[in-house]
């Protein structure tokens, strides 16, 4: 099987949502969903630029601002579809379409250019078939797809040589220009509403290239040329991060799929950005930065593209004001590290981010105010990338001054009992956010004292109670019903109601949404036993929804701790395959939730490089400890440690570390 | 008018229910819902037992047991109702039906014994009118109205001169017995499932009595003699606690019926009861006590029948062994007195007490873990009780114990910062319920300072934050959203909602349940001035639903305080008519809330004496300042101050306090 390539066969319209998200293109400054390209806003065709946030008219709050579509083309008169694929590259980033009409047949390439970002590029190839000719209508869409009304105003449209459509942003005015240069003369000029387009008449075989360009002077250039720059870039990144499994190609497909998604949305062309939880597949969660980031992407960009860890990471200590000026918001001393982050750490999380679909009416949820945990994992993420890369400068540039600052939150958010000095986080949401509002969520409790230790503060924080060997998730979790699964599904009314708040299935129950105690087991493995994981694993994994796709990856990398690579393989496949198999939640609560999971597929590469290799440093030094489920032979990777280029080679027994030269 | 009668003309059968708790009868052992002799359990007729609780089969929970109706009567053959008026007679506790049939007139009397309190005493006149006799059956009806299914069990049934239903509970197996005499012979015995009738026929005017015993050796005695025995212990009461009002005679029915109400239900026959929410009108809230005794009710009871007061107080000082054991449960020191106190103080609150209307669903409400307002209520009544009273020896024989107890909860129960000793309460829910699980709630922590402070513990807590003059009434309540009760109230989306909890329409709104910051302003009149109060006031009282039959009477009483009896007339009204006036919640988030308002009549015993006239002890001095509504030309009350018996004489100038005599 091709391990580099995923194909689907057959047109499926109704599939346009999950195909928007299985054949993502991108090249970190813009996300093209993998719908087809005579799609428009009706089946979520979207451009999806980084770092533009800007408010839709009559909106409160900045989300993603997706520009029309230059990648647009159409047949008419070409009759039905007869048979259809859809294609994605994955080791070159290319997108592509083989429709046979009745009386045309049709091909379709495009890629988002990883030499210069701001150009996209679309050969299509066009073989009439019997009478007459057939109709080409492509050029720039302007009916974009907006989730809450629209962003763009005071369009002006231009047709000739080169199509423009340029536009302003709502709220700052932002200019939003595509253009659009063909090579080959059309037949007419057509607009429609905002949109233009060329039409072309063709009656024999045509190849059309056309170059798109998104903010910036109209490129022009060959196709192939264009291509050839490109695929280099990719061969790259590849030879730098891609993993060998040996023995196992539905994994290996599944790993080179996730790796393709992390980077397709890396920012490598700008400073200040980061990577948004759903990539740069639309507008979902208002296009913002969350821990899914620093906790499960960092690790493989930290092991295979130091530059870009440090960059994301940087992005972090620029927001090291934004992140002030909420804890200030709140009455607190230091860094509240925003839930949702925009431009420079700007929280944009609400405080009602789920509809009642019974009643229509918002819920108060808790994720801004009570999920602590984000200035502890900050903290986190960035010292553990310290510690691998050695990127010490970091630390002195900004990164001393932000984990002090989230020191100092942590602090001022902290109880102590009237006869006690310990500190205790009550009234917090841990990463099991169907039970809000709990206190002292071991999670949370084990990240802020993380972050005190290592801003150099002598406080010491309420440790977890541990019932019948097992790490309570808060106080009082053991006391709640202890109904299964099933039993707490059955009790939905509605198939989006929202599992937490108080009024949901899972909150007074046992249930969790997500990997809780076992993600904080797995970020400190040294504070718990292997046994002591086991015992935790057992008990909480079939209490979990894995409502998150966050879940999967912290249960597989735990399960590795005790030797069972059999209990993590499924869920590195529920984790590897994420956006590949589509049907994940889309809705939660009425809140359209959908999209790509980048944090799924870092946690894929987490379950490989931590999971079945075992890699990890301790002061300084590289430890590995095999843990290979049977359907792989082997294993290798490239990674960087501290500077120096490695190759770790796994088998069933042991694991081989090398220098590795740079070709 | 008669102010010491209420009359209803007209058969209203559906409003069965209102008329339940509006006539009532009740001597503190028994109460006897105000429903027609011929209404069973499907119009809510009960004879409820006070102190007995016990499982309804399959229940979890104890509650109120009701008694076989022993007060039954219906006529047969008599043609339908020409003309009905059903009476109660407030100077005396008598229920009294006067009812043209088209062929009899029918008149029944019944009052519950104040001198023999297992005792009820019933005279039916019957007239017949033209032709053939009619029937009448009457007797003990065993079909019990029972909320949360029966309670009764093993049932036997005896027919003769003495009628007998007898029954035990399902869970302790209580025997309950009820028997009745008639000194008129009947014609035949009609047995019904475990009913048990006598029945007349009736061809002249017949006067029958009939004596029912609850649990005891039948009683015989002729009702005039039963009734002159009855009637002098009311005399003495009213001699004792009766308010004139001169110049209003609305309002002197209105007074006199919310002091009917008190004196009904209060426990003079047995030591170790006290008072439930709902008084003896049946099931509702488990029958449990509530903060309702302690703040609502105590003051008339203080100064009127002290050693009522000393009981009811007694009732918590031997419910300490529930409250330390509630304490110990969720982890504390001391005593935490029970939400829903049943025999002992254990406490009957659940976890989830309302009903989700549109899932079905129970949710969990934070009444029991969370009002811990309560512990500090309970000092609060008993120390402001030995204040007036002067009963020093309650405070050596368990009273200093039950206030230590109560501070040691609460010192247990506290946090304070990392960098401060002030003590704060976090995740409380106040004396407003629609606002649950809040920090520093203004009237918890005034409490909690109060019973640290009683105890001799020198601790520092949270003082209420001030926002423009106006007492914060927790952190954060001015952030809510300032939406209108009229806006708030359009939001439901079904009329049984509950408002509170997280999906509630009043939770995230500044819209509140009832009486809180100005609740804490009454009972701590001298931490405020009156232009602070006032300021409070006209924020608070327009965000008020008033959901709660406690909280008119706090705004009356505040109104008071700066001068308004204007404002505070309507809330007194709306006070001392609750059961009047009927109409109120009946139920809140799918449960049933309905019966009487013993609390809400406390509240208009409060309004008159503490508001109107002012009364108040500071350092063992009366002090008193008249604020007459402009309705009042005078008042005039009796009342006991530190064992001395004294009255109050109230013109719109100025209050004159003279002792008085023991008649």
């Amino acid at each position: 099987m091709d391990v580099w390539r995923i194909t689907r066969e057959g047109c499926e319209p109704e599939n346009a949502a999950d195909n928007g998200n299985r054949f993502l293109i991108g090249n970190g400054f813009v996300g093209v969903r993998g719908t087809l390209e005579e799609y428009r806003a009706d089946k979520q065709a979207a451009v999806t630029l980084a770092g533009v946030y800007d408010r839709a008219q009559n909106q409160t709050w900045r989300e993603p601002v997706n520009a029309p579509n230059g990648l647009y083309a159409r047949l008419e008169n070409a009759g039905n579809i007869v048979k259809h694929s859809q294609s994605l590259d994955i080791l070159r980033g290319v997108h592509s379409r083989d429709t046979r009409y009745e009386r045309a047949a049709l091909y379709i390439e495009r890629f988002a250019s990883m030499v210069d970002v701001h150009v996209l590029c679309q050969r299509i190839t066009i073989e009439p078939i019997g009478e007459g000719p057939v109709t080409l209508v492509c050029g720039i869409d302007a009916d974009v797809w907006d989730i809450n009304g629209p962003h763009l105003t005071d369009f002006h449209t231009v047709g000739g040589d080169v199509l423009r459509v340029s536009a302003r942003t709502y709220e700052q005015r932002l200019p939003i220009v595509v253009s659009e240069v063909c090579h080959t003369p059309h037949d007419e000029i057509r607009a429609e509403g905002n949109s233009i387009f060329r039409v072309f008449h063709i009656t024999r075989q045509t190849t059309l290239e056309r170059v798109i360009t998104l903010n910036g002077e109209p490129r022009m250039g060959k196709y192939d040329d264009m291509f050839s720059a490109h695929a280099a870039v990719w061969e790259r990144l590849w030879s730098d991060s891609a993993v060998t499994i040996v023995g196992d190609d539905e994994a290996q497909l599944a790993l080179n799929y996730s790796l393709y998604h992390l980077h397709s949305v890396a920012p490598r062309h700008a400073e200040g950005l980061s990577i948004p939880a759903r990539g740069l597949s639309g507008q979902t969660y208002k296009g913002a930065v969350f821990w899914d980031t620093d906790i499960f992407m960092m690790p493989f960009f930290t092991l295979t593209e130091p530059e870009l860890a440090a960059r994301l990471m940087r992005y972090r200590v620029d927001s090291l004001p934004g992140a002030r000026e909420k804890a200030a918001q709140y009455g607190y001393d230091g860094a509240f590290y925003a839930w949702e982050s925009q431009e420079r750490g700007a929280e944009v999380c609400t405080d009602f981010n789920v509809v009642d679909v019974f009643t229509g009416r918002p819920v108060r949820t808790y994720f801004r105010d009570k999920q602590i945990h984000i200035s502890g994992d900050v903290a986190y993420a960035l010292c553990k990338y310290i510690e691998w890369s050695g990127d010490s400068a970091l630390w002195d540039d900004g990164g001393q001054a932000l984990v002090r600052a989230c020191a100092d939150f942590f602090v001022s958010r902290a109880f102590r009992r009237a006869h006690s000095d310990v500190l205790e986080f009550t009234d917090v949401l841990g990463p099991d956010e169907y039970h809000e509002r709990v206190d002292n969520n071991a999670f949370t409790n084990r990240m802020a004292a993380f972050t005190l230790e290592r801003a150099g503060y002598l406080y010491k924080v309420r440790a977890p109670r541990v019932i019948n060997g097992v790490v309570e998730q808060f106080d009082g979790y053991f006391g709640l019903e202890d109904a299964s699964l099933s039993e707490v599904r059955a009790r939905l009314r509605h198939p989006n109601e929202y599992w937490g708040a108080q009024g949901g299935v899972a909150y007074s129950t046992q249930i969790i949404k997500q990997a809780d105690v076992l993600a904080m087991m797995h970020l400190f493995p040294g504070d718990f036993t292997d046994a002591e994981v086991e015992r935790s694993w057992r008990c909480y994994e079939p209490r979990t929804e894995h409502g998150s796709s966050l879940s999967a990856c912290m249960y597989a990398l735990t399960a590795c701790r005790f030797g069972r690579a059999d209990l993590a393989y499924p869920l590195f496949t529920k984790s590897a395959r994420a956006d590949l198999d589509g049907g994940g939640k889309a809705w939660a609560g009425g809140v359209y939730i959908g999209g790509t999971h980048p944090a799924a597929a870092g946690g894929a590469y987490m379950i490989v490089t931590e999971g079945f290799a075992g890699l990890r440093q301790e002061g300084g030094a590289l430890k590995a400890r095999p843990c290979l489920p049977e359907q792989f032979e082997g294993l290798e990777f490239p990674f960087i440690f501290r500077g120096k280029r490695k190759s770790a080679r796994v088998t069933r027994d042991k694991v081989e570390i090398e220098e590795r030269r740079h070709d």
